[in-house]
This record gives C-alpha cells, structure tokens and sequence, in this order.
C-alpha cells in the first residue's frame, strides 16, 4: 500500500540506493501555478547532508516533474516526479549478509514478502519521504490558491528530554535558522548540543515535532472512519521511526475533567469561536475553524555504533555494529515531512467536503 | 466516509436516536462458524447501563444478521446486521434548539453538511460504536479460526490521574468482574470512587484504554501508508473522544536513546524473539511475532452538569446545563470497542500479507 | 466486492431467499428531500408479480429506511435501508441437492468460496438488484434536484429477434404501459407476444435495454481508468444475465470510417453541439452535454423447463429440469435497474467533477 | 482516476508530447522473476512506426525500472518505470489553437478541468496506452509463474466489413507475422488492403479485437460489483476508442433462447467441463473453467485528412483537417493492450479469491 489519500492521492516508489524514488500526485485541482523554487526549498528543508548534525550522505534531491504540468500549472493529469539517487552506494551494504539489524524493518520486511532487499532498509528505509516532501509542496500551493490565509507550522518541540512548551512559539521565524528546526532559541542551542554529544558516542535520541494549523475554515473532515485526526494520525505514523500521535490536549486529557477540558464557544466579531483550544480544532472529527493542533513522538535511529546482540537469516546469534551514514536524531529534518503530510491530508479533505 | 479497512471492509450506519444502527461486513472468509452467544457477550460488554459507572439508557443492543450467514457458517456474501433503538428519545434533545453544546459536534457537523441532526448528537454519537463491536466479535472469530493462540486483550490503564503499570497485568481475568474493566484490583477500586465522585459532581473524567496482542505472526503489515501501526492508529482515533494513540513505547520513545530503545534479536527454541519490546511488536510498520502493544487515550466525556457558556446557530451567546443519560468516563466502555477494531485491522492486514 | 462507486458508494446485500436484503448509501449529499412515493414507484417498476410475464413471485418490496434521513431530507451521514423477503421459499430449492444448474452461478459461485448457498442463487440471485433501485431512486432525486432538466429514460429495445429502431423512441410515454417497458407501440405488441409463446414452451429470451440522459452538462467524467462510458458499462454489466455493453455507435463503429463516424461541432444558441451524435456524447471519457446513449445485452434467464444435462457437486452426471418460479424474459424487469445504475454512476461522477 | 484495478494497482502518468509517460504497479507478488526481453517485445508489439500501415512517430518504447525490482526479481515494493517520449512534436499542434477537432477529447477535457493541453491530446492521446503493456507484460510474467499453462491470446477479429470466424483461430501463430495482428491469412491480406486504401483516401476505419483466455482455474471472480466480466470490460472501454464490451455469445445472446444458450455441465477426466461455452467461460461473474472469451468494438481514428466543420474555444465556427502523424486503423496496435489489460485484471481478481 503505497498509495497516501482518497481524492488527492499520492503513490510513491523507490528505495534507498535504487536507481530512484518519486511519486505520482493524481486528484490536484487544474489551474494551479507551480511555483518551483518553492518544491525546491521544501526538498532542501528535509534533504541530508544540510549541516553536521544529520547524515552525510549527500544528495541534491532535484526533482523532475515528468507531467501533469503545462505552463507552469497544473493541467489535471496526474503529477510525475522523479528524484535520482546520485549517492547511492550500495555496497556499503553488502557485508550485512544475512544479519537482521536491531529495530530495523530487515526480519520483518523479508517476513512480509519472502525477499530481502538488502541495500540499507531498501523501501523502508527513510529516504521514502523525499517524494512526501514534493508532493506535499504542491499540495501547499494548491491550499495557499483556496486559502490564502492557512498556514501549516511544525517545529522541534522536543528532543531527549528538552522540551518547548506547547504554546505558539513566540518567534517562529529562528525556527528556520535553528540547526533543530526548534523555534525557542534557548532551547535550540540545549537539543543542539544534545545531539551533538549523542552522536559523538555514537548513540542516537528521540524527540517530538508538534504542528500547528491556522487558517483552516470550519466544517472539514470526513466522519465516521476518516476521521480529520484520524487521517492525520494515519499519516503521520506512516513515517519512519514515529511511534505516536495526539492532537489538541491529547494524552493529557487523561486526567482532565470535563468542566476542564470542554471548550467553551463564543462570538468574536460576528464569528464563532472558542475560548481555548483543548480540543486541538477539531470536533468529532471535523475542523471548528480553530487552530489544528497536534505532535508526533519519534523514537531514537536503530542505527547506532555500540556493539548490539543480534541473529542473522539463518539462525545465528551475532555482534552487530553500525557503520553507515546516518542521523542521530530523525526529528530535525522530519519537520518538513509533517508539514507535507499535513497538507496533503488537509487538501485531500477539503476536496472531499466540497471546500476547495 | 463510513467504511474502515480494504480487503476486510465494515460499512456502518445509524444515528443515536434513529429506527436503528448497523453495519455491513464484506470480505470475510467463508466457513467461519459464527459463535452468536459470543457476538452477544461482546455488545454486553459495551452496551449502555450495565452499572451504576455509566449511562442510565438502556438497551437490549440484540443484533439481528440479515444476510451473509447460512446454517451457522459465513459464505463470503456480505453480513448485514442490524440493531434496533429501543429507548431512543429523540424528544429530550427537541429543546435543545440551535444550542451548539461545548466540544460536541454540533457546530463542526452542521457547517461539514449544512444540516444539524438535532436528535442527541445523532451519527456523532458514540453508539454509532455498537455495530463496530458486532463486526469486530466477527473478525475475532474469524481471526481465532485460523490462529488459535491469538489473544487481543484491551482493559482500562488509566482514569483520571490513575493508572496501572504498562506491564502485561498479573491478573487479566479481574478484568471483566471490575466495573471500569482494570485489571489491577487495587487500582480498579481507585478507578471506580474517581469515577462516582467524578459523577456525583455533574463532572466528567478522562483515561486510557491499553491494549495487547499476542500470538500475531510475523509479517503482518502493509508499509509504506497502511503500516500496521498506522492502520490501528486510524482506527482508534476514530473512536469517539479518543484523543491520543501510541504503541510500543510511544511518547517515553522521545526521551529515550537509541542504545535503551533497541530491541535486540535472539534465538529462543529456534525462534527469533527479541530481548525487550519497545517497539510494541511492530518493526518499519510490520509485526515482528513479539505482543503488539498500543493505547489510547481518551478525553473526558464533554456532557456535564455545570453551566458552560456557548452560543446558538443564530449567534446569541447563552448559557447551557446538560440533563441527558450520559457515561461520567467513556473508557471503561470503550475497552471491547478497541479490541474489536483491533480485530478487524488485523483481520485486514492478514488477508492483505496472504497470511490468513 | 459489494461496493459501487467512489464518492458516492453504494455497498448492498442480501440473498434470495434470506430474511431481508437492503444497501447502504453513502456520499449522498446533504439536504435533498426524499420523496418516498418516488422510490416505491422505481421499487414497483422492477419488483416480480406485476403481470403474467413475470415470475409468481410476490414480494411487496417495501423499502425500510433506517439512517440518513431526517425530517424528510438527507442528512450527509449514510442512508441505509432494508427489504424483507416476504415470499423466500428457501425449501423450494432442498431438492436441488448437489445439481449444479446449467449457466446458473452456484458451481462458480461454489469453486470462488468454498460454500454453496443451496437457496435459489443466494447472493448470486437478480433480487439483489432491489437494493439498487431503492439506491438508485434517490440518485435520481439528487440528480434532479442540481440538474432539473435531466432526464434518464431506459427502455426495451429488444427481445428475440424483435427490436426497435435507434432513435428515441416518439411515444416515450407508451413505455410504462407496455408490459414489456418498450415505448414502440406495435414492436411492444410483438415482444410480448413473443415473450409469452416462450413462457409456454418453458423456455426463455434473451434482449436488450437501452439508455438514454438527456440533459447531462459537459465536463463530467473521470479519465483514464473510470471514465464515464466504462464506469457505465461496469455498472451495467454487473447486472444479472448481462452479456455486453456498447455507447453511441457501439459495435457498428467498427464497420464505420471516420469521415461517418466523427461528429462535428458547431454553434446552437450560443452553446457547443454537435451536428450528430455517433459518440453517444462521450468523447475521450468526458460528456460532451449531447445526449448519452447506450445499450446493455442480455442472456436468456437460465431457469427453463427442458431436460438439460449437468452434473453434481460429487461428479455424477445427471438430467435436471427446473420448476421454480422464474421470467421468461429478464428485460423488462431490468429497465428501472439499469435507469437507477446509471444514476447512481452519473452522481457520483458528477461529485468527482465538482459539479454537483 | 489514473488507478486500474484494487489489490494489484496501476497508477499510470504522462502526456503524448511532455517528456516521458510511465506508471507505478504495487501490489505484485514478491519473487518474480522479470524478463526484460519479454517486457521490450510487448512493447515493441503497441510501439508506433513498425510499418506503412500504422503512424510515422518513431519511438523506441524503452522502459526504464526505477524500482521494486533487485536481482532481476521483484521484490514486493512499487515497480516505477518511465518511458521517454522521444520523438515529441508538440510544436506541430500549437497552430491548432482553439480549434476542438471534432471526435478527439479536446473539448470535454476542457470543460472537465477548466484547462487544455494543447500538446496533442495530451492525456487524452492513446500514447498513455504504453505503460499499459509495460506493466501488462509483468502481470502476464507473474501469472505464468503460478499457472503455467495460461494463456492470453488477442488477435484483430474486425477491420471494417471484413471479420474472423468466432472461433478459436486456426493458425494462431500467423497472428503475430500478420501487419494487422490478424492470424486468419486470408482475412488479414484483405484487412491490410482495406486499411491502406482507407489510409490513402485519408480516412480511417474502425474495428475489433477479440480476446481469449485459456487455462485460467474455475472460481476467479469477485461478485456483485466486481464480477470477472465487469472488471474486464471496465478495463477494456478505457482503452482509447472502444466503444463496446461483449463476453461469451455478448450482444447475440439477446436473440437467443435458453435451450439454446445454456450450456450443459458433464465430466470430462474427472474433472466439470461444459459441452458449448456460450456464456464465455464466467457464470455469475466468477470464471468456471473454460476458455473466457470477449471482444472489443473501436471506431475509426477520428483525426482524418478531410475538411470538418467544427468551433473554436471562443465560439467561431471553422473549417478543419488534420495533419498530424496517426493511424488509420487503431485496432492492430490495440491487440497487445487488450491482453495486457487483460492480465492486470485477471491477477488482480486471482489475488483477490487467495488463488495466486
């Protein structure tokens, strides 16, 4: 199932250190201008090699669109993009053999399909979410074309056990200059350094990204199984290494009471609005014109340098230690991904309540 | 969108205080004895005013099969069930009128359809969940047929600011003599003053159902969009007041580093297990044979007693005391809701990986 | 798969000689007024009993609605609906045994499932196209309410070697009084002439239905793989005893060249038309606002009183002559199904479209 | 809609004249050996330019894999590939401006998204049939893998007023020396004629192709909306110029009687075979065994050297001819899609039943 949505649809393909990944985009309005310094900056946000924190492979991540667009807007058709793998190296991988790598998709993926492709997680490695991000990038323009007004944030929220507060970060523009794409300066410089040392023991952290949607109108999402949260939270544990999702108060609501937790409705110049936001902007599964709030646990990479137990395909217990190029922390460069994602779904709903 | 799942797919329909509710499930295996006494059990453990914890509304909840069923035995035609209202009171909701009550779907479902089914929340209501539980005693028959040893066990974790340990409970059976449906005697007792307190005060409470499942096989998963976790993700949030899903160790995972997180693999009777499970049984989106373990989390019930400040579709702002038959804490019934969602994602999954 | 549709799904079920068949609706839009002597009418049309043509079955065919309506109108949540089989005779058919009967589905049916629904067909009897009907009348009220002028007029075009001429009919009206549903007066004479030598000889006829939408706009239709014309003709061949489907020119555009077949546009009015309508107004998948045509064959009903050779489900062969209670001729029921299939198509595409 | 089929999907993209077209087939077992030779002959066999009878467009057809595919096997993930469009013209078009040709698609694609692709037909260009065979030529591979002794075999059975017997052709191997992919050499030598002359008048010619498949297990079929033959024909009419779909004795059934068309069950080797296969080898839409016949009608190309009157987007009515590099005769090129359809269907329908 590699196919995202239901009226906007987005199909990826590739691996790894195949030739390339990509995506086929069907169901995008007609008429949308396709600004491609755009899709190229949103490529840049999520691509590896961007600074010393994160993998040193290094690809360009240029993607060529092969359809579905004519003089700069989108006709309709289908939207073909591929995206080269030029540092592929797939060798790095052979000496695995056999060994099926701790917390990794290797014993569980030769599991589901009887074969191994054992050039570095081949399909499920992470690499799959580049073509997430071009999509989602159009899919951005097409929400920008309709609402002018909305705008999908996701930021850092939390790395080992530094966290932001889960208020509207004060000075969301650092966000972009922090090398942890956390907007809370302070706290940026503490993840910063924290992955840093991380990754100089060659060990690996976890964290959280937190979104924020403003601008959305009241009245989409899909009941009963499509849930607008449903369909957020769907896609958001699609990305690799996430291990949970909430929206508005979430877990905390746990212990909340009602006289608490149920937000109060008001008019605020001839419109409806609520008097807080524990709800995350959405009731019953449909938006209420409040902003979208929700946040994404990621676990810490498997692959880490510290020798680990393991078995190999054929039943032997071996020492497995890690020598690829990867990140010590996924979360930084996952903003980009939850951003897409999120304006994927968004469009895909808005097309299906008939308010695009 | 009233449709779950892809090969397995339950359709389910009714509102809370219509003629009736249901549900159509097609794609079951055919032969599948069908163990009514069980489907019964299964709406007895979810159905309204079975103690003094929740609703006062009472209902038979029979099921009625229409189709699909022949000499006790599915035969691949869809299974059409019903099951009737028989204390609907669609009157106590009349005055009500254009009273948009506090996180409700009132407001959001009227401006998703331009229409407000005024009769008690109508299909927002949370008895839309009864028809889930037949189908879903269905696919555990289904899923037991052909492996014998699976277990889906849910119980309630935590109420208010109680909660049990995240450890497989000592005494499972306990489960079903407590009244909020916790295993853990002493935390039952906590659970169950919390919740009549809660409930003498007009209040409503919060809390979280657990959830494990043993005896899965390996291979069970559709990656890259309908990973397993994602598809039991999208399921739970689309429970009523679910506000939070993780699995494995969820959010604890962000805190966490790569060298505690992984689980390593090892030979046991020549089977590969793992040392620990914090990846909840689910490696790249795709069962690893070890427990699947997941929770949710859910908000307090928004109907209380004490007066909230809203406002009416014609905009004046009023003040509003809810007097309907409602659960103070919506978790303990929720418990065999997720275990039979449960079922049926993973009753999909198999027939997807050819491993039913 | 007992769904249909993909915005608008329409998912049924049911068996011949269960306890009740029936469907779920859903994708309907909210706020259209169901006229309930309406679908009575669409039900009549179609139901057995009507005349000494048809089979002495008699079934009332009253449609239940259990959802999706409220004060008279839809509500954008799923409409469900039930029809109890009054007249079943499951008994009827225990002698049957193991006989697989000739061009009847129960050996196919069997090797598909594993299970032999010994009922009188089972799920793979043509009572299962009530359901459609019922479904279909209220497309026809949606469609009628956003496009007043439209119009689906479905009718005998043949039977035996009896068959009207191509054009619409002159008399449109005649068709509802024919007992064979065909709007030529004298053709109509001589069909049901035909149809009831056949009947007495225990034998039965094939023939076929045509189609005709007036007043669909241009712009609706779904390329590549669901466009209009394929959607149509899945649809239609779907329907008991259906043997093939051509639109416009149909099979006859093979014989034809270019310079015959294209059809030129022009102006009209200050509208686009065409000067003739070979395409039956479809071109590359798309309505083109002329008229749709179309036509769906059917096979002679299998159930007739000869001796026919077959064999059992343990391999003997055997003689066999069938006594239940059947048409001689299928086509006349078939009017309103294909009429109500082509709605529901028709909605559905126009929703994809955004131009509902 | 740019996705054929529900367990096995293909999504395909591109324009005739942008600079590649291709697909993404996910959902194929795993294991697979690929045969690039078989694939390149596929394609080689729809490819234009192979002789005077068909368009001058040159284009080699390559396929380039991009993914799912290591060691020469499939692997379980999508299997991307992309075909550039090399000998591209879309110059040669803009002199058209607004001018809808009368027949093509350019005016109801204009009126569906709002937006033309002047290039050519863009999307609407039968050039979007080459992913079809590509991917085709991988079902045919995976069928062959689990039932070796199914065959797929199409031939051109209509060009004009000349057509085959309905029989299984004698020399079946002289289809492929044929120019018209005609195995009847006496047919086929009056069929090349026909379309030469057709094709120096500056005209075009319809036609058909007929389709049958042996060795395909009883039991293949997805009932009530899905049905073996529904799904074919879907498949069928979306091939660009088909304007019908019959199965079995198909349009001429409606002149049949029972006792005539059904066909008689008997044992043959132990094993339920029917004496006549009217009914095309499926009965209630699953397959039973025998040999699966259907046939395709397409109409003459619609671009023809004549002048035609026709309108302008602005509404000015003009005189038109065409000048462009095409086919007088679609049908030879058309025999290897049908098959390749064919084989997407059927694996999508065996995975379905668990009969791969």
């Amino acid at each position: 199932m590699n196919t995202l949505g239901r009226i906007l649809t987005l199909t990826t393909f590739g691996e790894s250190h195949g030739p390339a990944i990509g995506g086929v985009l069907d169901g995008m309005p007609a008429g949308i201008a396709v600004d491609t310094a755009f899709v190229e900056m949103q490529m840049q946000r999520r691509r590896p090699g961007q600074n010393t924190l994160v993998t040193a492979r290094t690809e360009s991540d240029n993607v060529e669109f092969l359809s579905g667009i004519l003089d700069g807007r989108t006709t309709g058709a289908p939207i073909a993009f591929i995206i080269r793998n030029s540092d592929a190296r797939p060798d790095d991988y052979r000496e695995l053999g056999g060994i099926y790598r701790p917390s990794h998709a290797d014993y569980t993926w030769e599991q589901r399909y009887g074969v191994r492709d054992w050039r570095g997680g081949g399909r499920a490695s992470a690499r799959v979410t580049a073509p997430v991000c071009a999509a989602g990038a159009l899919a951005i323009l097409a929400l920008h074309s309709r609402y002018p007004e909305l705008e999908i944030f996701a930021y850092t929220s939390q790395i080992g056990d530094i966290s932001t507060s889960t208020e509207m970060p004060a000075n969301p523009a650092f966000r972009d200059e922090s090398p942890v794409r956390c907007p809370d300066r302070e706290k940026s410089a503490l993840m910063e350094a924290l992955v840093s040392r991380v990754r100089s023991e060659g060990d690996s952290i976890g964290g959280c990204v937190s979104c924020i949607v403003r601008g959305l109108p009241a009245g989409i999402g899909n009941p009963v199984f499509d849930k607008l949260h449903a369909a957020l939270g769907a896609a958001m544990l699609g990305i690799n290494a996430a291990k949970g999702f909430e929206y508005g108060d979430g877990f905390a609501s746990a212990s909340q009471r009602g006289s608490v937790h149920n937000d109060a409705f008001r008019m605020e110049n001839g419109r409806i609005v609520t008097a807080t936001n524990h709800s995350g902007g959405i009731q019953g599964g449909i938006s209420n014109g409040q902003d979208i709030r929700f946040r994404v646990a990621f676990k810490p990479t498997p692959t880490i340098a510290a020798n680990q137990e393991t078995v190999t395909a054929d039943g032997r217990e071996v020492t497995f230690s890690a020598h690829g190029r990867h990140d010590a922390c996924v979360v930084p460069r996952a903003v980009p991904i939850v951003e897409s994602l999120a304006a994927l779904v968004l469009l895909d709903q808005c097309l299906a309540a008939g308010k695009y």
